[in-house]
């Protein structure tokens, strides 16, 4: 009888408490908030980046989109524009080369001088069993997550070093940069490791005047990471089943979570790691949490066997 | 002559960069964020509980402060009210003792009826070598951290939970909680407590619609907390020199950060553990950041030394 | 047909890789490594605090053991001393009383002198819904687990540091301190609050001459752990689907463990936070390890469906 | 006269204490511990590399050591052949390129077989202002730390799961790995990157028999990393001033560390990260543990003024 008492359930949670947790999708931030600044953020055109970059033009920032696909960030850069009145410029860059960074921070310089926000969002991922692994599937994933991310935050600090300018950066990287996981290792390996380039540089820049942050979402769906992820969908309900507050996040929510961050609101927040999953970490780590599904009726039964015990 | 080159420095950083991070003290979220809302602050007559009070009040909340000193409350709370035109109910209350607990948040439930919003922030503490301290010293610290914190949070859940209530639980702890720090060690353990106890109830209690959230501050001048941490105002300059950001913090960010977490903007957020300290925590856990007193000069004579370095 | 790859697995490994990792549960360190030194474990007449015992005996300790129940103690330092052939005295001690801690440690000094080797091993536990927790509950808990633990560690420092006699102190806690855990809401709270004590201290007392170390345990069978955490036995076959090692420990190697980080072997190791755990804590926190239980066949499908997406 | 409290000592301890750590550096574990066992460690011609292939040999072990410099690895190889009497294979390796990992792993096929024990200990790294970094340096550092790393963990452990054998995997990072640390970005980025790797693989290969764990060393004297590190030599006493233990550490005692955990004692040990650093992390990472140079008097007075402190 015991053992049948958690079939099924897998001692998951149901979602239903989702009621609680309406996502507001409106921004946040006072109107102009970013009035008379630039905005870079990295992978702009879609999912996360383009939500981000929504929110910062709506709020006044003059926005340069980059990624690898020009027709992508253009017309996504239209389409913000046109919704905010607030010019979106599209400029390709491949993160990974070193290069093309330096060309596309030239082509920036001009557009609109040099960032005072700088979000670095771009990244690949796949899931795949680590024996599956090729050197060239490794550096595929790590050369634009961990290098991309260094290229474009060394080659922006540099300049904005010489002009004495300040500069809020913005890492997005991931939960599992913590814990580590199995089946998306690169990318667990280089969003660890831009974690720390964020924390040391916190640690290093701020007499520059820089400060330096990370976001670690959890699941927000996006067309880009669930297609990666769970290309079946198969996973989808059971990873709402690790959320306490029972559903996925929203592009809009992450967006003025990055917002404030990248605001004057929190000059005072430089090297924080905020995790942003609506309890999933934690869920996930805590050794008892899939007790969740016991039934009161079981806990008067367990309470009653753990009361009856004697020593040790 | 090289032993002579951090003479006078010790590591530490100027300050001078914190023209870069000016702080913004007005409130952040759109007005009426917490219109028909109750706020439950403990030790909301002083400090960084004042502040946040004040900051909610702005925004539309009703708020319940509770400590040990009335007179100090309800001189608050009359300050806030007046200045907000929203009421802000004084109501003494000792959190250390479970009793006391219970029949404030008697006396709330018919004021204002049960909160969704509640800020744990009152504590205890001051500086002294381990090995002063007393049994009684020890609990003196913890019953109030720790144990007041959990009996706050345990009678208002319970409350909650009963009347299918939904809530957000925000802590406010410490940098040192991760890292512990001597010379006020029972304030570490009891914070790094009321972590564990946060990111455990964001598991277990998303179910019930609730979310709970930690604020790690760094330095922010208050009496409280200065006049304790201290007395003699002889490390305040040291502090600012481990400080990326060059200042100490102000009350009225904490109490914009506060807000955002504990309002609907933030439905998604649940277990998150927030850094908010101008970087201090990583500048001083990073083993190599003493080096920002290396002169130029210097680099060029170490980073030739290292070139001429052959083999290990 | 997607929806139905995952059922009956919940995502959990079969345990069955457990033969590549066979139990050493002999002694590891070299014979009368604790020639001459006194060893204090509290709670060790019975699970873990026995099999450390045991060990430090073994290895030519004398040990001091101390807990509740007398009767059980004594009988446990006669088992172990006619097997090893060293003294083990049983001394009743409620860590949780300071006064009773005191007595304890007077009656230590006569019997042995100060230890050179604290192993802080005593805890209470059950499993139970924290809306279920009155005051009293919580402080059942927190009592013996975290003022238990600072009670014996200061009363043992503070004649140390008095005494100029170096030591090396050792707390067990857990892997869910780390995480926190719905379900053991006080004893996660307490055991963080013992992580950073340690912490504090390793940092504080360096200069006194003591060492202050952690090991967190993962599920190890003993009766009283497993008798208030898994009363009906449901559990443990999910709990070993957690770990990757897949078995449960043994008590005897966590002795193991122990000893060498109680020995002069590790007299550089302070401040150290060691999880022991079959590699259970990294299995739950990463968001994608469930994918485990995905067969080849399903692997290739996903595959390719990853590899046929375009854009983001 | 406050002001000069601290004058001279920039809250940095003497070190005096060392006397109570005394490095004990002959092999700790049984003869014999590693009889019939193959180990695999890379960089294991010089520094800590050298000193684990020498403890792990004394213990029985086939040693294979792989790195650049051919000539530094036979010599090695030979001294500590004839010392132990046990076989050690030297193997020129530039971990960063895939193929002569490849080449590598077959070579030591055919000399020995595959490993039973894999150490991941090279590594490169120098002290440098950020700003000064190039595409190229980042490179240089994290391809051999993270890429080099990975590559060597992913063809061992493919060949070792098709040839369904069990391996320890462990790998030598930095106590920066975790906070990250200005002035060693790309090393600090790197080596979180490698604890996530093995965290990762933790979770992922136990099924196939696999183990890892994680050293994060603080420093121990050796030619190769102090004369990147501390060119000068004038660190070196700052940086014992912040290690509770009052000395650095001992090749030595790393590598009985390291036997520890690749021996069959510690099967159950996987997802460790083990921090071994005399305690200097928690000492810096602490925010009030400067205060050790209080004097007693001074306390005095702090005390006194805290006393008579009222209110908040
Ligand atoms: N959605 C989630 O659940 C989730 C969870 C955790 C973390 N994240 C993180 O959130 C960020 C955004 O993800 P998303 O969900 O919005 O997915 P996404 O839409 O696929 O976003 C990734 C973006 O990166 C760009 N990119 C990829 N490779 C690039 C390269 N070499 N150079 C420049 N840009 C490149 C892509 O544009 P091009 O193809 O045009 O180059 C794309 O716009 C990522 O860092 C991801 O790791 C997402
Ligand atoms: N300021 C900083 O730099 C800093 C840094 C890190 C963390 N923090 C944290 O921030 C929070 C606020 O500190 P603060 O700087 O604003 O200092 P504070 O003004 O001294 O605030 C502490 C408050 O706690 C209340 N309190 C103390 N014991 C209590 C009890 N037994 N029952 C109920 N209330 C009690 C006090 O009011 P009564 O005396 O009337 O009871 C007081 O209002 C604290 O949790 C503190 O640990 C502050
Ligand atoms: N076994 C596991 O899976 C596991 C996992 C993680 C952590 N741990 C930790 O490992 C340690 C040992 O646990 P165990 O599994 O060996 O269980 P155990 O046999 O129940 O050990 C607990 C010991 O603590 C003593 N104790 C309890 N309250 C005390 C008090 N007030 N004063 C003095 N001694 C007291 C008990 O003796 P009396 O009844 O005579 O007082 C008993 O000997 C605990 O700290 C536990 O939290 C165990
Ligand atoms: N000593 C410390 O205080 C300390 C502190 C923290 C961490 N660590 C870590 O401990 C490990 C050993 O350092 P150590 O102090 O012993 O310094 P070391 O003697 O310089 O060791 C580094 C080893 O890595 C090898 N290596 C470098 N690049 C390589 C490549 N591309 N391919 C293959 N092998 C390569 C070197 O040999 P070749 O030149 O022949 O290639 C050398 O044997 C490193 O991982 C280091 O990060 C040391």
């Amino acid at each position: 009888v015991l053992r049948s008492w958690f079939h099924g359930s897998a001692g998951l949670q149901s979602g239903s408490q989702s009621g609680f947790f309406p996502p507001v999708e409106g921004a946040m931030l006072p109107k102009g908030s970013f009035d008379n600044k630039v905005a870079f953020i990295t992978g702009g055109g879609t999912g996360l980046g383009r939500a981000m970059t929504t929110t910062l033009s709506q709020l006044g920032a003059q926005c340069v989109i980059a990624s690898r696909k020009l027709d992508v960030l253009q017309q996504t850069a239209e389409e913000i524009s046109s919704q905010t009145g607030n010019k979106v410029h599209a400029v390709q860059c491949d993160v990974k080369d070193p290069q093309a960074v330096s060309q596309c921070v030239d082509q920036m310089e001009s557009l609109t001088g040099l960032p005072d926000v700088i979000i670095n969002n771009a990244a690949g991922n796949f899931v795949c069993p680590s024996e599956g692994l090729s050197p060239n599937a490794w550096r595929a994933i790590t050369d634009i997550v961990l290098n991309g991310t260094a290229f474009v935050t060394l080659e922006l600090g540099k300049r904005l070093i010489q002009k004495q300018k300040g500069a809020s950066f913005l890492a997005i990287t991931t939960i599992y940069a913590e814990s580590g996981s199995g089946f998306v290792v690169p990318s667990a390996s280089a969003k660890a490791g831009v974690d720390a380039l964020y924390k040391s540089l916190a640690a290093e820049w701020g007499r520059y005047g820089h400060r330096f942050n990370i976001i670690q979402p959890g699941p927000i769906k996006t067309k880009g990471a669930f297609s990666r992820l769970d290309p079946t969908g198969v996973f989808e309900k059971e990873m709402i089943g690790r959320i306490p507050v029972g559903r996925l996040g929203r592009p809009a929510e992450i967006a003025n979570l990055a917002a404030y961050i990248s605001s004057d609101f929190a000059t005072w927040m430089s090297g924080a790691v905020i995790r942003f999953d609506g309890g999933e970490y934690v869920w996930m780590a805590g050794e008892f949490n899939h007790l969740c599904c016991v039934t009161p009726e079981q806990w008067k039964t367990m309470e009653a066997m753990i009361r009856s015990t004697k020593g040790s």
